[in-house]
């Protein structure tokens, strides 16, 4: 279906701007007309033009003649204005691909809705309706009321996948939380003697490092910290300059070392999420290095993760990925806080009935009450093989 | 490639005979002429005529004006010089695609080496040289000396695959040996209450009968008997009649209860692997219920398996799928017989510190003498994945 194949484009588009656009959804947007396309853009950076902006921008630098150069140094609202007087009349056979329903509201750059109106295209295909409850369908409404013709629903389901963070940060509040984990094809996390580096290859752990640099914050528990050590950021060929995740660490009683690795390289992007069981002179010597200390409730004994999470929210921080201590994880599942769980498996066997594994905890006694996941994909990364399913609701 | 196209073919049909040749290999044959399949067969079971003979009869069946309707019926020897007869002179310039080379030594039917070059036959493309000691090239030798053109090693690694069973038996006499598991995304077989019913889902499940009924044995720990009672026998759609594998136990001291399942049905089949730890007694009691029992000698406390897998190599048991208790496997592990594991994992989050795993016993204490594994495959069955890798020796 041809409609399918621009939006597949689209898609294709959007994922370009991960990592960078949080914590705005991901877009993309495929212009054509007489079946060739005549411009394309996404989302590239927080607060820039918005994908239509940038695939009639694209449109413009390839077709007028009149076209100035300097564009891309205009304010966005500027470089709108000049957009709509060079394309004037040459879009009215047009059709626009959106990953995501126009927006209506006045925010770092002008509506869309409005500009898509005024630029004279005749169609447009939006792949889903914006989850914004401050847009959702009013894009659309403008469009309808300004003469666009409208179809939606074109691979939703992709695109809900590819905006999940999104989706869930803008419908809650809460962060997107993705559970990874690392273990030998017999379940376990290290031996148990408790060596754990490495379970998985080289491959897998670049693709960790990636995930890193596109959620807002990384998580441990202290056990970690102090089996392990991590730094937490990202160590990836520096092509691009990576932004680091916040380093929250969950320490009910405020034990992490301040010798901590995470301590020693951008101390205020640590965040000790701790309780009022830690000794405050403790607590004010992390601060002193530079890290934040986030003091939360007790739950069942350790740090309320649902008021973290929401603390968090508020921070700005739109998603979190949980990565290590099988406590914390098993904390995290009871709590109801994780979405997704991420899975490298190795090709190693380490037995041992002791040995550490993935989520501990007191565990789930019935299997009645298992956590179930949907949508469970394998994937093969070097010689390991990554699993990820969401938690069903 | 057109060599790989009819080899492929080939290998298609010969995996029709899974779970009926065994301990013979399985092989698939096409006959070729001017771009044209005009013969194809299979090993369809034990004893029966080999592959390169069906292809020939399927040729002669369609193509022979004069053949008769009762060669089906005819002993092998006789039914492959009807064959002969009928197709002299009307295969000079034929190919005949062999997933493996053909055997050259009388058996339960006359050696095939011969019949192929009297057939006239004038080129053979072998995929995979038979690994049997008694075999291996001579069937090539007798063919290249009777003026057949003859090319080896197409799609080799594939029918290697195929064969695995048959290769690791006809070399060291001992059972190929699957270690199947299942277990959540977490990495556990049971919940903390010991509650295992069911892990995986029913495709899973139907994947795993099927995986009996194409291996001679399957062996658990007696603490699986004991806690689940299963019934290790094939329960799938009577379609075909299935062969049902021995039911072999691990129990070194003779502790397995008489009123367990697999005394009920077919007594015969179940193989109690026991040691001089048991008393005789008790032992006396399961052989008048109809069972087998073998005592092995012990080793590291527990039933050397090394022997136990060489005394079911005599007996002509070519396969053990283990499917039971993590402290099984892992003292199979231990003991260097296992050849492949294959693991079920469901889309379930347990938990538990001390949930049991796949694999437990004392476990391995440091990563760099981890049991790998190679060529690491995942694929979906129903809602679970199945991932399968071969033990790297």
């Amino acid at each position: 279906m041809v409609e399918e194949k621009y939006m597949r484009r689209a898609i294709r588009l959007a994922r370009l701007g991960t990592g960078w656009v949080d914590p705005n959804p991901m877009v993309g947007a495929v212009l054509v007309k007489d079946g060739k396309i005549i411009g394309e853009g996404f989302h590239e950076y927080f607060g820039g033009p918005h994908a239509e902006v940038n695939a009639l921008k694209n449109f413009c630098q390839a077709e007028v003649p009149s076209w100035d150069g300097t564009i891309n140094e205009m304010p966005v609202r500027e470089m709108m204005e000049k957009i709509l007087e060079s394309a004037r009349g040459l879009l009215q056979d047009a059709t626009l691909y959106l990953t995501l329903e126009p927006c209506a509201h006045e925010g770092k750059t002008p509506p869309c809705a409005g500009f898509i109106v005024e630029s004279g295209i005749s169609r447009v295909v939006v792949g889903l309706k914006d989850p914004n409850p401050d847009v959702n369908g009013k894009g659309i409404g403008i469009l309808r009321a300004g003469g666009v013709e409208v179809t939606t629903g074109v691979l939703e389901k992709e695109i809900r996948s590819l905006n999940e963070v999104f989706i869930k940060y803008i419908t809650t509040r809460d962060p997107f939380v993705v559970l990874k984990t690392a273990m030998t094809l017999d379940g376990k996390t290290a031996t148990i003697t408790n060596a754990s580096r490495w379970i998985t290859g080289e491959a897998s752990r670049k693709m960790v490092h990636r995930m890193r640099q596109q959620l807002g914050g990384v998580m441990v528990g202290v056990n970690t910290i102090m089996f392990d050590d991590p730094q937490l950021n990202i160590r990836l060929q520096a092509r691009k300059k990576w932004k680091n995740p916040l380093k929250i660490v969950t320490d009910t009683h405020g034990r992490i070392p301040l010798g901590a690795k995470i301590f020693k390289q951008d101390p205020q992007l640590a965040l000790i999420a701790t309780t009022g069981l830690a000794s405050k002179s403790r607590l004010r010597d992390m601060e002193r290095l530079g890290a934040q200390v986030l003091i939360c409730p007790v739950k069942d004994d350790r740090v309320d993760l649902r008021f973290l999470m929401r603390s968090l929210g508020v921070m700005g921080i739109d998603s979190v990925m949980i990565e290590g201590g099988g406590a914390l994880a098993f904390s995290a599942i009871k709590a109801g806080i994780v979405d997704k769980i991420v899975t490298f498996i190795a090709p190693k066997i380490l037995g041992g009935k002791n040995a550490p594994t993935p989520v501990g905890g007191d565990g789930i006694p019935l299997m009645e009450q298992a956590v179930m996941l949907e949508d469970m994909k394998a994937r093969k990364i070097g010689q390991d093989i990554m699993v990820e399913g969401r938690i069903m609701m």
